[in-house]
């Protein structure tokens, strides 16, 4: 018997964002081959299923990428229903073409099942529409984490001709990526904002900007950590200064 | 009474595709205003909720969107659980923006429950990761469409400047697309895969080439369209394009 792999995307981190497909997929799998930091609520639905953690942290590469590829088909030959879990989306910084392309391989059928990315889970919480009409029209999504192989300044175009950017992994860079930014021709003024575990109850925001994190180093991050960066980010700054000021205002 | 007002998205296409927080919400809205595209078997979660189809088909506006605020105002005046449920995720091209701050001035709480979005949700049922190590490391997500106080060609330089670029409502545009980006520098054989109805029954999907898109107008589609671009389709095209052989060889 050989039997299917699902590429399933966990959402964001808080487990009601899981697609209904994907709780039912869980309930029915065999094995569950999962992330680092998917939320032990959402490995909770997978009542019959071997739990196997791989060790990924939203991008860090914990486990060899080789053992996943090994133990995703070594799963599929002894069980009906595999479920590969990952933070988020499979198709964005998920490394999930090289899952398929080992399952394929092996003559192992895959389905991809997507998630809430957090991009879009760092939107809904900030209230910040990451387009917007007559501010923003285009919205990339990147990272700025180099492999060996990789130019380190290849994402500066995508990030200068969209005027919405979203940073993946994150966490740590945004010194260096804000400088890089400014060095480019981004204004020092251009309104950033960073989300640590978006969607969880530890969920953490600083609204800043370009000039602001690239002269400053930040305290280390416990959790993912998305950067966004642009003038829709604007007005939700403002007001967020604001507040942070009234309690003095109170005080006088 | 003043009630609350969930921006909910309602996923690509697929009722399953919900999340688990949607689908609670809406098995408890009082009223639902809803785009016109979403899934009866969604709309059917709402079981106690007064329906109200405002209209929207993926971004196209049919129903003016000052009535689509007042409407959101008045049903949160008189009941407590008001959910305006938008086709895929709300933060991305789904004119949220407007109706947080119509709700802000009226002062009413509003919160954002993010969704998949269609891009993800192509790239999950094509089984082509948006990233891939040594290919593509940025993604662009833009429209195409143009309102009439912007610039009809402010999305070029987004497009130019990432590796993967996935245009939302590209139906009936796929060839100006094209022709523009090819114009703008892009080659001509750089893989294209339109997907309309992205997880529905009557999903379709063409594998081609923006030259071969620039080269002639497609038939009106019945569904949402996304088109997606880059080299990171190259192999799935190919693949596509030998399946495609594959009858008339055994004909042989």
């Amino acid at each position: 018997m050989t039997g299917k792999v699902y590429l399933v995307g966990a959402g964001p981190g808080a487990p009601d964002l899981l697609t209904l497909r994907a709780a039912r997929l869980l309930e029915t799998a065999d094995v569950v081959l999962h992330d680092a930091l998917v939320h032990p609520d959402t490995l909770a639905l997978a009542k019959r299923a071997h739990l196997v953690d791989v060790g990924k942290r939203y991008g860090k590469v914990s486990t060899e990428q080789r053992f996943i590829h090994r133990a995703l088909v070594a799963a599929a030959q002894s069980h009906a229903v595999v479920v590969r879990l990952k933070g988020g989306d499979p198709m964005l910084f998920g490394r999930a073409q090289e899952e398929i392309e080992a399952l394929a391989r092996a003559g192992i059928e895959c389905e991809v099942v997507p998630g809430v990315t957090a991009a879009l889970a760092a939107a809904a919480t900030l209230r910040v529409s990451l387009t917007r009409r007559g501010i923003a029209r285009t919205v990339a999504f990147l990272t700025p984490r180099v492999g060996r192989d990789e130019n380190a300044s290849a994402w500066i175009p995508a990030a200068l001709g969209c005027d919405t950017v979203v940073l993946y992994m994150a966490a740590g860079a945004s010194q260096s990526i804000s400088a890089s930014l400014i060095e480019a021709g981004k204004r020092a003024d251009t309104p950033a904002v960073l989300v640590e575990s978006a969607t969880l109850a530890d969920e953490a925001r600083l609204f800043t900007t370009l000039g602001e994190l690239a002269a400053a180093s930040l305290p280390r991050a416990q959790g993912p950590v998305v950067m966004a960066i642009g003038d829709v980010f604007r007005e939700a700054s403002a007001i967020e200064a604001l507040a942070r000021q009234e309690p003095r205002r109170h005080a006088l």
